[in-house]
């Protein structure tokens, strides 16, 4: 797959939009789309889809997808980062998570979109320093890279622009490791700098 | 849920068409449309969709999708039935099943048609009588009760006309119940009579 011209390495200033997403099987559906010019993350939106309590399993399945239909239109990302399912769950709920995780996956594939999945740990790591950390550590960190003067909440929703801040640092990884190897990926993107460090 | 006309339990010779799917991963994904006038079945149309080895996963999600609105728009379904995921498979394969499977109740959603989910041990005993039947004895099963000479071919079409006759079934067994009680549900259908009882 050829680079958007935005995201090829080495283009100065390159903006790449990532749309993170937190699927819940009965609570909310965190939301986020983050924008990295260069370095520079910049919040686009974010949000939680919560549904009623006795609304069917059917109909967040078809909401989850109108969602991200709509957020795809409306910002275009580059990129979708969905985090995968935490295997310490039982069973029932992991297969549930994952039946809506794949409707998630379907979207991104349908608008041509490459997604990526990161663990609950891989998520932490990448943005707090390590994988035990908490979630309300994590939310912080969150708020602090995005140069929020609060957290994001709901907390579905900063843990989704987690997600999104993760995709971008691997991506980056990715990126390094395929200048210095000479291959190129589809994930390319720039490291995220804090605010603090732009002043 | 209103039941429409051709379902309502007492309407003589009602037709009532059932979907059934049986989701695979790697390999070929089954599917089968059976119709029930009365308490005969009918096979309309079985097949399977077998996407190259090399296909991504996101183009298997959106290949099955397809499938599935485009047998919807030509055959009505009433209901869709699907496997669930068998439990003792390892996690990652349980888990990559489960996205396929989500894609496929969506399609159903997005229709309005209702799914049911069957586990494999549910539908053997349905369709020969007990769980631990062999798959070539279910698949003989499934060629008898459609009148058919020899078993559908490949097997993974037979399984998922299992799973609608499975469904079939249950419907049926569902109705009685609702009738003694004075409940209506939504599967309703008629219990499925083999050919050679027509004769």
């Amino acid at each position: 797959m050829s680079l958007p011209a935005a995201t090829r390495p080495g283009t100065a200033r390159r903006r790449f939009r990532v749309l993170g997403i937190d699927p819940a099987v009965a609570g909310a559906t965190g939301y986020g789309i983050v924008e990295f010019e260069g370095a520079v993350p910049h919040l686009l939106r974010f949000g939680a889809l919560k549904l009623p309590t006795r609304a069917t399993f059917a109909a967040r399945l078809r909401e989850i997808h109108n969602l991200i239909e709509k957020l795809v239109v409306e910002f275009a990302p580059d990129a979708v980062a969905v985090e995968s399912v935490f295997t310490a769950l039982n069973m029932r709920t992991a297969l549930r998570l994952a039946e809506m995780r794949g409707v998630v996956l379907l979207a991104a594939a349908q608008a041509q979109i490459p997604a990526h999945s990161y663990s609950p740990r891989e998520v932490k790591a990448s943005v707090v320093g390590y994988g035990a950390a908490s979630k309300q550590q994590m939310q912080q960190m969150v708020g602090s890279l995005l140069g929020l003067s609060s957290c994001p909440e709901p907390a579905d929703a900063a843990d989704a622009l987690a997600v999104a801040l993760c995709h971008a640092q691997a991506a980056w990884a990715r990126d390094r490791i395929a200048i210095a190897t000479g291959i190129r990926t589809a994930a390319a993107a720039p490291r995220i700098r804090t605010r603090a460090a732009r002043v």
